[in-house]
C-alpha cells in the first residue's frame, strides 16, 4: 500500500462500475428529473474478538479518498475555480504535457499527496449481489474473506440499517454486529486479490477505541464511528467498559 | 411531496451533476484504474431545539432512493437477472411502449410503490461550494435556510468528520451541533424552492429519539442514528436522560 504514482485522470466516457440513469417523473404534477446511479445494497459488519479485547478492521487504499486529495495538491488552471470536478482532468492533461527533465518532476511528486491520503479504516463490508443468499449470510462470507474469521451465521446480530448517498444511489446498508475469538480465525483475510482487493487487516483495542473513533487525523468511514459508539452502549456492561465517551 | 407518477427512466450519457472520471496509477508497481466522482465536500448539523427539548430533522422525497424501491416493484425482464441497473432502464422503456388501456395503467400503477418509499429523514446538510466560507458559515447558512434557525457561527460545535462513499466519491462530511430555540426561529426553512428544495422540517421528541433513531420501518440516513446516538453519550447528563438506549 505504500507507494502511489504515475497518475493520469481522464474523463470516464462509459463505465462497468458506474451508470449513471436519469429519471423524470412527477411530483405533485410538477414535472421533474434527476440524475442518479444505481448500485447494490451492502452489508457492513462491527466485528469484536473477545479473546483479544479488539475490533477488527480493514484498511485500503481507495483511490476516490486519494484523488479527493489529489486535487487540492494541483495547482489552479488560470482562469477557472480551484477544485472543481473538470480541473483533474485538466490538471491531468497539462501533466502529460509537461516536458520530463528534472525540474517538471520534481514539480509533479510535489502534488502528490502522500499515499496514505487515500488509505481509510473502514468496517468489513460488502455488496448484496448474490441473490441466493441472505444479508446474514453475504456478511459471514465477508467477514471470512476480508479478515479471516470464520463464524456461524447464527452469531451476527442486525444492529440497524439506513440508506446511503440518499443523492446519487440511496442504497440500504444493513450493519451487523459479531463476536469472534482467536479460535475462529482459519485465514489472513485481506480480501480477493483477483479481483483487485488488497486490504489490510487491523485490529483497534477496545480501550483505545473511543480515541480513534473521534481522532479526525485517522481517515475512517461514518461507521467505523457509529458503530463504536453502539458498542460502548450496548456492550459496555458486558465487558465493564466505562460510557463515559 | 404526496404524489409521485409518470416515471420515465433513461441512460444517463452527460450530467451536470454527475461526471465520472477514471484515474490511472501504480501502486506498488502494479498499474490499476478506478472510476470515481468528483464531488464537493460537505457539512451536516444535528439541531437541538432547547425551548421544546426537539430534534429538528429534513424530510424530503429523494429520487435515487425512490428509484431503488421502483426497481424491486418492475417485473424482471426475461432472460435477465432481476435488479441490475440495465433492468431500469428496460422496464421504463416497455412501460413507455405498452398501451395505454386501463388494464395496462392498473398494472403500471401497481409496479410504483408508494411515495413514502423515496422519503428520507436527514440531518440539515450542505455542500461546501463556497470557497470563501469557513465550514461554520456553511453549515450556519444551511441551519437557516433549511431549518429556519438563525444562529451565530459560534454557537456550531464540531462533532467529528469522515469520509463518504469512499468506493467512489470519497469527500470529507463534517458533522456539527447546535443548541437553538424557539427564539432563534425566524423562518419556515424549507430549502431553496428555486433550486428545487422541497424540505419538510421535522421535529423529533428527545424521549423518542433512539426508537426513532433504530425503528428501520422509518428511512434515514446513518448521520440520523450517530448523532441521535451521539448526543445520548455526550449530552445526556446535561439534559438529565438515561443513557441506556
Amino acid at each position: 500500500m505504500e507507494q502511489i504514482n504515475n497518475i493520469e485522470v481522464v474523463p470516464c466516457t462509459s463505465s462497468n462500475y458506474m451508470k449513471p440513469f436519469r429519471v423524470h417523473y412527477s411530483q405533485n404534477g410538477t414535472r421533474k428529473s434527476w440524475d442518479f446511479m444505481r448500485t447494490h445494497d451492502s452489508v457492513s459488519i462491527l466485528i469484536f474478538n473477545t479473546s483479544s479485547h479488539c475490533f477488527i478492521l480493514v484498511k485500503q487504499f481507495r483511490p476516490a479518498v486519494y484523488m479527493c486529495e489529489w486535487e487540492k495538491h494541483q495547482p489552479a488552471p488560470a482562469g477557472e475555480e480551484a477544485g472543481g470536478a473538470g480541473d483533474a482532468a485538466d490538471a491531468a492533461g497539462e501533466e502529460k504535457a509537461s516536458g520530463a527533465g528534472d525540474v517538471a518532476d520534481a514539480e509533479k511528486r510535489s502534488r502528490l499527496p502522500p499515499p496514505s491520503a487515500g488509505v481509510t479504516y473502514e468496517l468489513c463490508a460488502g455488496l448484496v449481489d448474490k441473490p441466493a443468499l441472505s444479508l446474514e449470510e453475504i456478511a459471514r462470507q465477508e467477514v471470512l474473506e476480508e479478515c479471516g474469521y470464520d463464524v456461524p451465521v447464527a452469531k451476527l446480530r442486525r444492529i440497524t440499517s439506513y440508506r446511503s448517498g440518499v443523492g446519487v444511489t440511496g442504497a440500504r446498508q444493513t450493519m451487523f454486529y459479531v463476536e469472534v475469538s482467536d479460535e475462529d480465525c482459519v485465514g489472513e483475510g485481506g480480501g480477493e486479490p483477483q479481483e483487485g482487493e488488497l486490504i489490510e487487516v487491523v485490529k483497534v483495542p477496545l480501550l483505545e477505541a473511543m480515541n480513534f473513533a473521534y481522532d479526525e487525523n485517522i481517515p475512517k468511514t461514518m461507521g467505523v464511528i457509529f458503530s463504536f459508539l453502539w458498542f460502548h452502549s450496548n456492550m459496555a456492561p458486558k465487558y465493564k467498559i466505562s460510557t463515559n465517551v
